[in-house]
């Protein structure tokens, strides 16, 4: 499907053109092609190809997606794969896309897959500042991977928030059987996020350093401020991962010291009927000559030794912290 | 065995030969011959040796097999040894085979071993695009080395499946006994897929560099290809690795939760028999004046009372999610 | 909020300025400006990006916040984000702020962010000997990480304190149940010192071998020296992580033996009580010919049986240190 | 003690010669000594450093053993130190012995220490090719080093066995004690190979790209044969390594699992006794009005109760997987 | 405090001098000077930075001590931070201490600081051997480093012989308790014994291969065998540190297994006193038709059976492996 193509120059939007028109404006001076396709059909790349001159691998790749983000260059111009996440609230996940550019001196052409945002907003806010639009495709491409990399600051924060409420289960006052399973399923999505993430900062440090023409040199900071937040992020993401075996282990031990306790008060009581137990037994003895049978308060001594006794017992497993 | 063994000019197959007319053509300029052998006996390599002039260490290694991943130059010529996987469904474990490729400006020679398929798909592909097979025998390299990491998919699919019923055993209802012998028998697996595609990820990567003659500056882009996916082959058995030593984890970690509710609800039966039984021992006390054994009622009280009992500390431990 | 703003000649400060005169100042030959601000609105940066000439994203960096430690060079002028942290004893916790800074041939500018300490002690140790402070804006710079890197200190002293005490709770006499959580919280304080340290040895480390006018050779030593301190205390964060990891697993492995101890114990209690009243249990059988039941002293004589069973195996499993 | 001592020349023995002799012989053109030493005294070595020229600190090295695997360039000879391992199926362990070789463009020299065999196969298997003795020292080199190299396999095939062996006890119906204990000797065993093994992987990388004249051009890939089988050992060791810590983990949670069946059980058959004890207890009560007990078959009528009770119970604990 | 203050010409000590002397005698062609200092106050660190000419940082940091080990040039000459270990044996940890050094090429000053052991018997053996000394301060660096790593061997030698005491705690017939605070405080020693010798490696390897004048080219090939010895207690303080991980990992899953034993024990007896209670119980109910009761040989009857099931299943038991 295309979803948007443009024509600009001087920074500035200059027609809304379709697939044919694209070489005539790419041949012109001055003039670049901006060209949003979402999950196209082969012939339209076909047609696109034709136009621009792609090479055939990157066409395969960006046709069949399930790519390894990357950079490629193809003579003087760049292929990129780039992995999108968006969080799921509904099935509490990381949704994971793809978006493939096309760059070269006088086009961009963003192609998305599967689960990702459309770029209408980076070409308006893109549209806002024709002095650095004027900047042609490396600007683009800039404003493109800032949008990718900045989509993932949201799901960085779900998955912590994940994590937090986790802690609670893991912390709170009852142990809950599917701690364990909430800690894997959430290990797979941060390591589903950080599979997506790690490749995009060799990808960044490249382009940061592309010393072609393709990328203007007042361009370049902006790729390595989109660099820091490859970082960044990557970061959390390692944070995230090692807290989470953390958690996992904290979890175990948890689990072990409470059944400790309840080890503890199950001998406790075990051991305060088995008292009362074994008094009782003895006063149901048959011997013939047990006095304090025969006694007038028998029965409610033995009743109070019993008592005593257990109550003597219990004082002290309370005192000692096993009941 | 010899598998096939042609002779190819233009991109094209122009004759069947025999072993003994290799030298003929590999003499012939614009001619390149394609052999294709199995578990070759000494005999036959010794020949090819003479008609090719190969080095003396790689017919070796060609012979006896069991060699690592690597590429190795020998003068103007290639020696590249792979690992195949296939996932075999009844053992349900990775069979790794091996093939042996030389590579020289005007012959390919393949040579398997062990569990690994045929590559009489792959030659027909490329006799289906003389246009791609113009190229030569680095093109047919590339063929090849492509069949091979494609072949990887789904023994990677089939690892994952294997998780995937894994992690149904662990986290359902029932403790299986066998989960963590599963889960040690697929990580041995998962070893051993990745050791024979991590090697693999530097011979793509040196033949997407290759400078010298052999490989078509066209053809290279393709070799980068292959690194991708070797790549992500790579990725996701990392990440298949990481989740199984998780899944361990968990598993240890829901057996002590479980055998946690197991110690309650033993507690919980213990503490309500205990307290029955010793009512009734109670009552069994032969003491002569113990006033209720004498009423009429007293037997159904003391019934009553016990089951009073026993049902309240039921209610009580039912409440605490002991029982 | 401007705090300082003050300019210098020859390693001593010759007037308090404010932000309109910073551009004559800087100007002038021989003269530098150093300026300290906290958390500065946007105004404030934005007059100092035009007396300064700063670069664009270095100043959306610093007004924004929440970066990472880097280095960055935009022409001959350098801009510097630094993690600060400080252990805040009420929240038991490391408390991370930021400072950014612009470093030019004629001016610092410092820029704190959060939870951080001022730099008025570094100005006035630098301005203690001019000897130092005629170096310029490079001294300043060294005097200012130095005061940062130092700051780390107690932050790491702290950290291992809370081990300290932590060990102790652990191999104490006493399972305390929240072991795990503050084993689990203290980690995650660890990560945090982590994160803002680490990224700081590689901005020292370039910063000692920086080749150019800026920093005057004699300056560098100085960087190196901070640069050492810096891997130090990276170093005592690694054991405080790894030793950590060891305590949580020796808690698992203490508690395991704890419940070792327990469940003797019970078993010892169990197999006292279960043999006394089985005893019981059979003198309490209704037989008809039970002769020690009419003997005078079968009584006594029962109970000294109970008695001497239940001694005879207490003292056996106090001795096998069961009980 | 002097294992061996001869003078070569052609790829031919020529002499048998004492250490005396050995000066003249490297002195003359187109000749090499090849020595062999095993655990020699400080006299053959003093003499030996004076015919050869060796440098004193290889000489201190070579009579000291007990050194690191390494390679040394003295001037235009080498030194270089190498672990040798067999299995010593008595002790289940592996016996790490020392070969310090001396190259020069005329001798070589093995001095072999600790639990090693000797190479006087490697000799009559040189001598055997004249044309590849030919090369001289280098040659020899390669050789000694590839029977050390090809002497590792039987030892990781040994540890690999023992590891199956474990496998089967730790998988197996028998909770065996010992199991802990054999993985963590295997372990340490393991742990002695890899020390051995890895620094080889160096020494061979560097012989194979060697550049200078004492190895020839043609005998350079045979050192990366040699490479090649360094990498393959070391790889397996690092499988063996990791199955191990798997496998330690698979026995923690197997006898967790076990733990809970064996308390499933305790649990089961306490409860059919608490039952059955129970109602015993109700009948053996002294209550005058329980008129079941003066029924003609009450006794039985409660036996059969008793005995429905626990065979009720039994069923349902059987079917749920407890009994 | 002065240790030692001697000048040497010609690889011998020609007077003990006074630190006020020591400019004369650097300036004097072929003298060089060699001063030991032991935690020497502000004053004596003075006067030698007067005398010598030593960076302002250097003795900064010689004063303050608690350094990393390092490396640093100050223009010409050398300063260097090691840690010196020693073990010791009443608290059984490493003491750890460090020696500065300063070498330019006509002097040499160790300063020592903490737990660490005097330099007189270095000096001593190094005049024993002019011929060697002769080489000068590059001569007695190496000496001096050599002795600070020799005693490392002793260290980790004991703390092998640790592990050795507590692998028999851990694999011996008892539980012992404090194991794991054992492991535990090894391990911090391990860590602390790492943190000391692991920079040593990088010193060692600069230093071998150290290009100016100050370290003689003969002088060199002993650094390569300092280096040597630093990387191979480096290998064996890693051995240590995995063998430790390791055992309380063993250690975690013995105790496991004695708790399943300790469990099966607790249920064999539970199963038999449950059994034989039962029947007592049985035989004391009421009933008024219990022809057993009135049996002549009831009674011994009734306790053989109980015997027998008891017996019974005692035997079973037994054979299960239970008791």
């Amino acid at each position: 499907m295309i979803v948007n193509c443009a024509a600009y120059a001087d920074g500035r939007r200059v027609a809304d053109i379709d697939l044919e028109a694209v070489s005539d404006y790419v041949a012109k001076d001055g003039y670049f092609v901006w060209i949003g396709l979402h999950e196209p059909d082969e012939t339209i790349l076909r047609k696109l190809q034709d136009e621009l001159g792609l090479h055939e691998l990157a066409v395969e790749d960006a046709r069949r997606a399930h790519q390894r983000p990357k950079l490629e260059e193809y003579g003087s111009s760049l292929f990129i794969v780039l992995r999108t996440a968006i969080w799921d609230d509904g099935a509490n996940a990381v949704g994971v896309g793809e978006t493939h550019l096309f760059v070269g001196s006088r086009y961009v052409v963003s192609v998305r897959h599967g689960n990702t945002l459309g770029y209408a907003d980076v070409r308006s806010r893109c549209e806002a500042v024709p002095r650095l639009l004027h900047h042609g495709p490396g600007f683009v491409l800039y404003a493109i991977m800032d949008a990718i990399v900045d989509r993932y600051f949201p799901v960085v924060d779900a998955l912590e928030e994940e994590l937090d409420k986790l802690e609670e289960s893991i912390f709170g006052p009852q142990v809950e059987r599917n701690v364990a399973e909430r800690v894997y399923d959430l290990k797979g999505e941060v390591i589903a996020a950080k599979r997506a993430v790690s490749p995009l900062i060799d990808v960044c440090n490249r382009l940061a350093r592309y010393d072609q023409g393709l990328i203007d040199e007042e361009v370049r900071p902006y790729f390595r401020d989109v660099y820091d937040h490859v970082v960044r992020i990557n970061e959390s993401i390692d944070g995230l991962r090692e807290l989470l075996t953390s958690a996992l282990e904290a979890n175990l031990s948890l689990v072990s010291i409470r059944q400790n306790e309840v080890m503890k008060t199950l001998a406790g009581w075990a051991a305060i009927f088995g008292v009362a137990t074994l008094m009782a037994g003895i006063w149901g003895m048959n011997f013939e000559h047990m006095p304090e049978l025969k006694w007038a308060f028998g029965y409610p001594m033995a009743l109070g030794i019993i008592a005593c006794a257990a109550t003597l017992l219990y004082w002290r497993f309370r005192r000692a912290g096993w009941l």
